[in-house]
């Protein structure tokens, strides 16, 4: 397999960072062939503008999804997201490894997902979840967080079950282009434990990285469920 | 009341900007302060760093809240997260005004967020929901995007739930810091849509600014009903 780590933590010493080396040796060692884009060590440009276009085709006023369209049309992206494109259109499997920060990635990698996962390429027209512009490919989020597992175990936990926490990224970003999404790796309470109790999360995502194969993809709608003004179909019109 | 409104949206005439001036011309009508960071005009930069403290009190390892922390203390902290941050204090209402990029704020705006939403001011140790730093303060997001309500009705519909897909935003970045969150102001199908529609969304947008008194805020969890650990009390524990 192809795999892109997608890598955005400020400090190059966190576990957060180690997570990022660990996934490197152990998916290497697997004979896969692992590429990373570090966001903070590339300076990576996280505002989506129309400084992407180098040759608008509206310069009066910026459609961003359009331009897009017409940039990749044109070969005219900027060189910064046309080489993310490369790396992400070659890859079988994108791993986002990230610190949560707000229930979500940081500003400089929802940069990359705004920038890099092109209309006309990733999604656009019906062509989403099950038929997005990804699709044959796989996705894992992994992260860390402070908090602790009984604070997302279910709804009456304080902040509800972790995966409507994270539906903006792995239904609303990751399964809606088309990805197949494993089920993701989250290294709690990272800030206040032991360098043991770290070993041995560690420990849990080479586990998690070696048995990718047999994780089953969380699901999400498929397109066949749906009209074309996207209402859900009754069920005795599914084939 | 002083309300904040920060504003992210790349293309100053597009219909987003449209509901921006709306809102700043209704509350300024109706009697109120309204400032207004928009955050392309600016030139935000959205990366939170080791950048953003003049003097950090650990130059060889980055923990950012920590950071934060003591650049607030000691009065160090860059002089755009300042900036902002005293707006936000001075705030009794909060918008973010911003077009859906995958299910969430644009960067930019995240990046507000992560740098701006300061540890140990905003929230810490067990101070977030109602207890959270920003409590008393109102919150509002308004935003534009390009699928239709049936997209978002239900937990059938293609998209499931507009709820659970803006949870990171409202549940665990505005509610958790203690924000009272009022329903949001979705502008739905935008880019498809004729001048008519988009007047009438205008309209719309008017009537919920000036009834915003009105509006009952979403149900979060409050912290009288869970113990130090965060676990749920059971409850009869509850007075």
């Amino acid at each position: 397999m192809n795999i892109l780590i997608v890598h955005a933590h400020p400090e190059p010493q966190s576990f957060c960072s180690a997570m990022k080396d660990l996934a490197v040796a152990t998916l290497s060692d697997a004979g896969h062939s692992v590429q990373v884009s570090d966001l903070y060590a590339m300076n990576w440009n996280p505002v989506a503008s129309a400084a992407d276009f180098n040759e608008p085709s509206n310069r009066d006023y910026l459609v961003y999804a359009l331009e897009q369209r017409h940039a990749h049309a044109k070969g005219t992206l900027a060189a910064d997201i046309s080489a993310e494109l490369d790396k992400l259109l070659a890859a079988d499997l994108l791993i986002f490894n990230f610190p949560m920060f707000w229930c979500s990635v940081p500003a400089i990698l929802k940069g990359w997902i705004d920038r890099v996962l092109l209309s006309g390429v990733c999604y656009g027209g019906l062509r989403f979840y099950d038929r997005g512009g990804l699709s044959g490919k796989r996705a894992l989020l992994s992260f860390t967080l402070g908090a602790q597992p009984h604070m997302f175990a279910d709804e009456q936990a304080i902040h509800g079950e972790l995966e409507p926490m994270l539906r903006h990224l792995q239904r609303g970003t990751l399964a809606y282009a088309g990805l197949s999404v494993l089920p993701p790796f989250a290294a709690y309470h990272v800030p206040y434990i032991t360098p043991q109790a770290r070993s041995s999360i560690l420990a849990d995502y080479r586990e998690h990285l070696e048995l990718l194969d047999r994780l089953e993809p969380l699901n999400f709608p498929t397109m066949a469920g749906f009209d074309r003004q996207l209402n859900p179909l009754p069920r005795e019109e599914l084939v």
